[in-house]
């Protein structure tokens, strides 16, 4: 639908390089239904291109992700309805984490509660020093379930506990020290800062990535036993891989892989 | 009994916020038979009492506690008496954990051992430059097995293994950096930085904050998709709650929620 | 065998603090199947000397450890051969986790990829501020799976991610700020940085260290409440030692511990 297409752009270079960029400015990026069913619809077709290698996920105008739309939340008070909406987005976060491409958050703004949330759930998050984050829905009497998921996941137990309680802003600084973030720029230097990024991950065997991705995430939630029997197996795996033969071959011959770039 | 009632100082103010004060300056508020039983009476009381909005435990005199009591336990060699004590222990830091209302620790001096416990127990802790740290039982030949349980859960291994290993004294800004506190103040400013964290939490409705708590503890033990699964149901619980619902509406109508003091 | 012998230098002290150093420079001590095996026996008897009480894991040349041999495995393309491999370091790796006594890795020059997952698997380590640290494999196809399992026990996730897709480099200050190591010291000064936390343990009994330290990795890998449980009955049998009861007695009489060294 165009206006799906309206809300989400979608732009895909010839590396494979997905960059899903947040559009509607006037409603700070909210996730209502559009936006999460374009979202689901583009996530989903990077999971089926096999050319696709990562995504950044962008937003237009000045804040990163309002979260949810508590105007549209206030119009419809029935249990079914936010239950469907809460599985919506979590599906969207879940997809994030399924992916066999990482996921990098370009945050050049405000990122609050299931804004904050979709940076935390992430692979990794560059942010300008002009974003700000906060789990912000305690304000408004909503405590921000959902995206606490992700934030003890990634930030200090206590720094989250604080964020939820008392929903208020930390700065990109911040965000960094507590691991919400993995670099903070200028402004001006948010694209630069992101391609460097990307052209590392692109230089990269699509595969290794991919198996790589999925271990780290599934290895975590397994005792330390269970992981290393997880993790040597899939290393195996990857190690049959052609790109590792060749990754292997060429640095016992002191050359680059063939398949590296450049 | 009187003599409990000593030993630990409970303050309840007209918002619900209950302060517990250990009150043992002799001792250092070490934790025996008679605190744990005062601690886990008046925990059981704030459960009960549904005006009750949040916790801070303070601690009167120089240390903020000095954990269990070792001259107590050199006069019991033997195992029930030790796993007994252990268990109530144990028991009080659960009574934290499962506590409806967020518990802050107030840190004005040294806490080692159950007493190092004790602030990473709770939600929150805000700490007085003059406060500090140490899981110091491996200095006696005990290491300190019952703190590591929310030592590990609140800074990183390493961390964690290198306090509980040499038990020496961190100072209160490393504690802010491993994540140990969440603020570091003057002595001076401790009551003020105490006192905002409480009036964020008392502005928030009990019931978010309730439900906010537990899911985030309950949450973390799950596996992701789990996580979300049980966040969304908790989240969509909470915004059928009349507070929430008013809050939405207040946001859609750009005013403050009717439930907001001042 | 004379060949382990040289490969991996063992040195034991009348402390029991036992010097495991890597010595093949010339490969900057890469884990081929020799190194591994003589890690393995070595860690196995320090399991069995009684008279153990620390490892320190130490590397000779410019080198810590630059994981494994990717020369030989360019030349064994076989999945067969790969498990066995990857079974072989994870044993290794588990053997560390599992020992009796705390194990520190002295961290001179670059560690990558099994390299970089050594330090992360050690209880604590001490690094140059010449060290530096990378999950390096995704650069030539592979990824790090096994390393991403310490990696994740030990550093916030966005920043494990990080390493594991680039590949990059970090310096040490920065693993410091990570969490990947404990202490960070010019070159001259590595020696002793590692022999204070050495002195530290050795004064320790070791029952109570032995205990302490399995009972940090099976307790976290539990629920809140089946941890508690867990650490209030090894706590109580901590105590039951005669170290633990003289250390109170001791502590009640306000003198030093009988076992106390010096």
């Amino acid at each position: 639908m165009s206006d799906e297409a309206d809300l989400l752009q979608v732009e895909r270079d010839a590396r494979g390089v997905v960059t899903l960029t947040l559009n509607d400015p006037k409603r700070f990026n909210a996730l209502g239904h559009e936006m999460l069913a374009a979202l689901q619809q583009a996530l989903a077709d990077v999971a089926r291109d096999e050319g696709a290698r990562v995504v950044v996920l962008a937003a237009a105008g000045k804040a990163f992700c309002a979260g949810h739309n508590l105007k549209d939340m206030a119009q419809h008070p029935d249990l079914a309805w936010y239950q469907d909406l809460f599985g919506r987005c979590s599906r969207v976060m879940l997809a994030i984490h399924k992916l066999p491409v990482p996921v990098i958050a370009r945050v050049q703004g405000m990122a609050t509660a299931a804004g904050c949330q979709l940076v935390a759930q992430c692979d990794l998050a560059v942010a300008s020093e002009a974003a700000s984050f906060a789990t912000s829905g305690i304000h408004y009497g909503l405590f921000c379930a959902t995206p606490s998921v992700p934030l003890v996941r990634n930030v200090p137990t206590k720094r989250a506990m604080e964020m939820l309680l008392t929903g208020d802003f930390i700065d990109a600084r911040t965000a960094l020290e507590q691991g919400l973030v993995n670099r903070v720029v200028a402004p001006g230097l948010l694209d630069v800062e992101v391609e460097l990024l990307v052209q590392s991950i692109v230089e990269k065997p699509r595969a290794a990535v991919a198996m790589g991705k999925a271990l780290v995430y599934q290895q975590r939630e397994l005792g330390l036993e269970a992981a290393y029997q997880l993790a040597g197996q899939a290393m195996a795996c990857n190690m049959m891989d052609a790109a590792a033969q060749e990754g292997a071959r060429a640095f016992a011959e002191k050359r680059q892989p063939a398949w590296k770039p450049g």
